[in-house]
């Protein structure tokens, strides 16, 4: 029978009370006191990962812990919000040392790095499901929303999406004809178990970009959502995607699969104005991470007063110029909701 | 297969933005904002509810509705706080159209009742599970915690526990050779399945009470935790105990074992100086609750420096003083974590 207080005092509690404790009251009370810094807001997202649907049975719990927290810190950073802490509840089979050991450890590295805190959790026994809520501290008025894209505004994307989705491939044996090489193979697979939360860029993009989202569910599907609730078209140089030397070996229609329809990459994707792009750069020179210009919003098609219930278009090109045709529709990715 | 987007769109997000937009950036983001009003911290707690553990397969989603909500919500109480949003993160095995208009009717009936806003969710397919994080505001100088009972308090209960345990006992019929009138069953199942959080009473006792938690694995167990933070024991009178008319008609033996073991009450247990006794009682009744003294925190067993790992004493008395000797370990209840 699993007991919350062993467990957790075990492999959670004890481990957070070694952190700097921000909250004034963690865990072992009702609930936890936290504070954003004056003059801030706090910014609030919650995740839940369930077995088969986000992450394989025979996941590797060292991984799955950094996942876990890795795809929450994902919003923050998307947010442009400085992580603070989070609460993890979390339902189990059956406890079972070895895997609490490897996942606490996984998660608790990836905390320590963005010294975001664990305030409360809660576990039960059931079918193995996750659930992080992750807070963060941001000033209103340079919080990267995705309303706010307008037209003019290049679009960039951080790192080099589609590694996730090779890194599926690659496990699930997607693409049996494709020689991948052991390297190559091992990279994409880290790209996905062990994706990289941006935070560093969302911090520095803070008050220099316009629109960002972090893209879990592919690139294509995700800037829509930005287009939506901006009420704005864009016009994406395919051949301006940013490939990297692993993926570029595959064959080139299915980089471009990868890197537009491919889920679990949580990079960014922002808009900024043309004027801000040196600052763009600096920005993630200063995060340390690669950013590329693939486009540009453009205003929505048909003009103020057309249907907004209308999909976003987004118009495909070439370096030339050339309208592309693609179909990125049924390209099954992991990440589906 | 399941769409977050229109799913959550339906009976989730339109519903969201009817309420008074306390965030400032709500469902549709990557994060929420909020803020707890000036000086005061943010208080967080968060509870994961499993099927077949939590609550039975055959359970109205109405109630569940409501009982998801409530059990987070009365966190915020035996804290102080005052209730601000909540996110929602939930796994369907498939949405069931009418099982989600009558969960989120019953949610929403209870955040409007406390004026608590949907900020954030997250939907997946998967086996059944629910996991809400909720956020109130609270003084850190006034905050309900556990670890702050002193030797001389009173033991207070709000409201009538082991009602819940009895609701239980009807939908599974753990009691055959009981006889349960109707309108006892109706009664105790409501108990069971629409808990009332005890918000308004823990605002009010903010300031007055020394020590609270929430009773929801049963008062013997949970008074524990207090004990345990606050390095004190208690003197408890059995013959004390507020017991529903309803539960009263009931052996008597079983309603002690109901009041004392039994989960689910979401009722406050509390401590408070005895000088205090009088805004105890006027707390109570600003709230509307039934609040009753059951006993006294006493000095730890074996003063300063004893072993702290010992087991904090609960002594049990009758009415006259005499000791009792109950044996409280093994009755079975249904929120075991």
């Amino acid at each position: 029978m699993l007991s919350e207080f062993t467990l957790i005092d075990h492999y959670f509690a004890r481990r957070a009370r070694e952190h700097t404790r921000r909250a004034a009251l963690g865990i072992g009370d009702d609930c936890a006191l936290i504070a954003p810094a004056p003059g801030e807001m706090l910014a609030v997202s919650t995740d839940m990962l369930v077995e088969g649907r986000h992450f394989l049975p025979d996941v590797d719990p060292h991984a799955l812990g950094h996942k876990t927290l890795a795809v929450n810190l994902s919003d923050l950073a998307a947010m442009g919000a400085k992580p603070l802490g989070f609460t993890l509840a979390f339902a189990l089979p059956k406890p079972r040392e070895d895997w609490l050991a490897a996942f606490s450890a996984g998660l608790f590295e990836l905390a320590d790095l963005h010294d975001c805190e664990l305030v409360g959790g809660d576990t039960t026994a059931g079918p193995l499901n996750l659930c992080i809520t992750v807070f963060g501290s941001v000033r209103q008025d340079v919080a990267l929303r995705r309303d706010t894209a307008q037209p003019g505004d290049d679009v960039w994307i951080s790192g080099t999406p589609g590694d996730a989705r090779a890194g599926l491939a690659v496990l699930r044996n997607d693409w049996p004809q494709m020689p991948v090489d052991a390297a190559d193979a091992a990279y994409f697979r880290r790209a996905l178990e062990y994706p990289q939360p941006r935070v560093a860029l969302g911090l520095a993009l803070a008050g220099v970009a316009r629109a960002a989202l972090d893209v879990s569910d592919g690139l294509a599907g995700d800037l829509r959502h930005i287009l939506e609730r901006s009420r704005v078209g864009a016009a994406i140089n395919v051949d301006a995607l940013p490939i990297s030397p692993a993926l570029a070996r595959l064959p080139r229609e299915l980089q471009v699969q990868c890197a537009l329809a491919g889920g679990d990459d949580y990079e960014l994707c922002f808009t900024a104005a043309q004027a801000r792009r040196d600052d763009v750069e600096a920005a993630a020179q200063q995060a340390g991470v690669r950013v590329t210009r693939i486009g540009t919003i453009t205003s929505p098609q048909g003009g103020i007063g057309a249907n907004q219930d209308a999909r976003p278009a987004i118009a495909w090109h070439d370096a030339a110029g050339a309208p592309l045709n693609l179909t990125l529709q049924g390209f099954d990715h992991f990440h589906a909701d």
